[in-house]
């Protein structure tokens, strides 16, 4: 496939590329060249113009709960744990019924697909068959995700609360079952601390291990959580010293969301064993959980990829997520006011490239990477000839899934299910 | 009219007033009644069945710059008056071209339409011919606006700096121009005090008690921009006490934007004048303004009506606004913690019915009334069976122009230009 267009991304941090009018060339889903003009070698090819629009990487969504899609902006006026209590749980338990899961996880992964969300790690429920049905409508769409079945099995309410023993058994079950899948990986899903027992932990840890497993949970979102961890594990230095005491915190292979606030011990560790820390901006403004200081945490060399957290944030378009984080880090700088702002260049690193090194090679336009990308025609939101730079900020900032034309995941054309 | 659906408004202050299955009759677009079951008069009357869908208030935008609607997104690395130097004022220059305003405010009113918004205090530019283009096309579209021509002759740069006389003399043939018009009402527009100089400033407070005008006009949204009015004015008592002083705080028919950083003896010149204090948060944060203590002015009796305040804000879309309303009191009650944060109720009212009082009887469905309303089916976007609040709260939270079925103004279905 030989593509022409004007090319947008951000292969460093804070840096924004843009070659306009070149010629992109993928072969098996990888991009092998950039070309201010055709090659010789091409030029009997076909080529897609798309000249006048814009090519972006797709988005990765790095941290997103697909049971909650229907919850999205509901109980914003709650707090973490009562949140869950009260809204989160209840629909979670919903998905012991098949048929319920088969609808909401259809309109989950169409909702990811219209954002132009090609990549995303995703937290299911406790429930194997929903998983399975889950990974199935993943693995027909052709995006790619890491799924997880959530692990829980202690502080949680009847419907959810998992017998530990089950809850290894139907894991192991679904890391075989998805080893047939192309376009799933599993993840290992411990909920978070206060709702996974040291005997559940410590299996997983095993898991994790034997089977060269990922692994996401998340880490001090909220005081009262942060609170809660240090009442049940009081001899544990901190919240992620206790992840990383059960074999949780895999070198570049975990995710804990959220990380708000984290001692200097947690961020020292977190840095060392490259943990990414999913980055939830309009989430934690939802649920009134505070402000994690992002440019702090990039300064100190942490990967903070973005995430939606449906149903903590309120949308799946990552558009919008990179548009809250550049705000929510404005706003930090009224509060912490050596803490630098982040603008554009850096929300869309955060979308594209620092969550495509977790997903492979992924989230610029570069050899060897494979070619993830938004066609992108804002011609209807704008003066005549602008510039490629506003057509991005103007997509970024109040456009949507209509001005994605088309959506690519490893060379390949996504559409609906 | 006989409309039957769910009616969901917040006539108070806080309250959300959910009414399901009950009838409204609209009479020359003035509510004339709303029934639980259909009086018997009205039996034969054909009735418009909404059933399983809700119907809101439709939205007011207090504040909002036509000529600006291109530029959303556009240069938020900037603070406020660097940003409308290089900006703002280079777009608005374009508007001396009256085919680029036909096209540019076409799109800007279809763009209102879209979003469900059905009145709007404007701003347009300083060209004439520019605002009586857009003038027309409201008043084609069947939505209501305030809309003045722009007032500066200070301090701006040449292609929209103007001579004091021409300005006077072009406001008085719109304010006569406007009189034939049955949905635009004119606005004077003087920009902000550091552009508008005092001899402009007396004489549209001449204007304003002369032909019973509205003003709609900024303050205090920028420090930067508070110490310039400081040294431009020495002897006033403050940013708000210049607009007094000519005679330009009109009792509840004035509009100021922003109100940031405003003095004790503002708040209450500001409160005691009735003076309208378009709060608009997304704008505040793009630019790096600051955060409006919103429930701190609530408290004082202070009017807060929303605003999108396009192109300081990203979007004319009001149920996003109204999110951001929230969001920002969440995060204002982080720094301020004695305030109280809002929810989507008081969100709704300040986008509805706070700025309804500005435009007449408008904001809530209430006998009397006019019927300004959005039709709203989310059902595509929902479990089965989803109760009429959680429709409103996806709708507000991530719901979009797809969602909207109908839009009334005074009981006229409004559709796009």
């Amino acid at each position: 496939m030989i593509i022409k267009s004007t090319f947008i991304d951000t292969p460093v941090y804070g840096e924004i590329r843009i070659r306009e009018n070149e010629y992109v060339v993928v072969e098996n889903g990888i991009i092998t060249g950039i070309y201010g003009s055709i090659p010789p070698e091409y030029a009997n090819e076909n080529i897609i113009d798309r000249t006048g629009m814009i090519i972006i990487p797709a988005f990765n969504d790095i941290h997103v709960h697909a049971p909650q899609f229907y919850n999205r902006g509901n109980g914003y006026d709650l707090q973490l744990l009562d949140w869950l209590n009260n809204y989160t749980f209840p629909i979670e338990e919903k998905f012991a019924d098949a048929q319920f899961a088969q609808k909401a996880y259809r309109d989950f992964v169409n909702g990811l697909i219209l954002s132009g969300t090609m990549r995303a790690a995703i937290f299911a429920t406790v429930h194997m068959d929903a998983t399975k049905i889950l990974m199935e409508l993943i693995e027909k769409s052709g995006i790619k995700a890491c799924v997880g079945k959530v692990n829980m099995d202690r502080n949680s309410p009847e419907g959810l609360c998992e017998d530990t023993d089950k809850s290894i058994d139907e894991t192991i079950e679904l890391i075989k079952w998805a080893e047939g899948l192309k376009n799933v990986e599993y993840i290992l899903t411990p909920r978070f601390v206060p709702s996974v027992s040291e005997k559940l932990m410590i299996r997983l840890g095993d898991l994790a291990q034997k089977y060269h497993l990922c692994v996401q949970s998340h880490v001090s979102e909220n005081k009262d959580e942060v609170e809660l961890v240090r009442r049940l594990h009081p001899k544990a230095e901190s919240y992620t010293r206790v992840y990383d005491e059960y074999g949780l915190l895999r070198k570049g292979r975990t995710i804990l969301a959220h990380g708000i606030y984290l001692t200097d011990d947690e961020k020292k560790i977190i840095r060392d064993k490259e943990i990414y820390i999913a980055h939830c901006p309009d989430s934690n403004v939802n649920l009134s959980s505070g402000i994690m200081r992002l440019s702090h945490y990039k300064e100190l060399g942490i990967k903070c990829p973005l995430a939606s957290d449906v149903a903590g944030g309120n949308t799946l378009a990552m558009n919008k997520n990179a548009v809250y984080a550049v705000q929510i880090s404005k706003v930090n700088s009224f509060i912490n006011k050596t803490d630098k702002t982040i603008g554009l260049s850096e929300a869309l690193y955060l979308a594209t490239k620092e969550s495509g090194q977790f997903f492979g090679n992924v989230g610029s336009f570069d050899e060897n990477c494979e070619f993830d990308a938004l066609v992108i025609d804002v011609d209807s939101l704008q003066p005549d000839n602008a510039d490629a730079y506003k057509k991005l900020q103007l997509f970024m900032y109040d456009g949507d899934y209509r001005y994605i034309i088309t959506r690519y995941c490893s060379g390949k054309e996504v559409i609906l299910l």
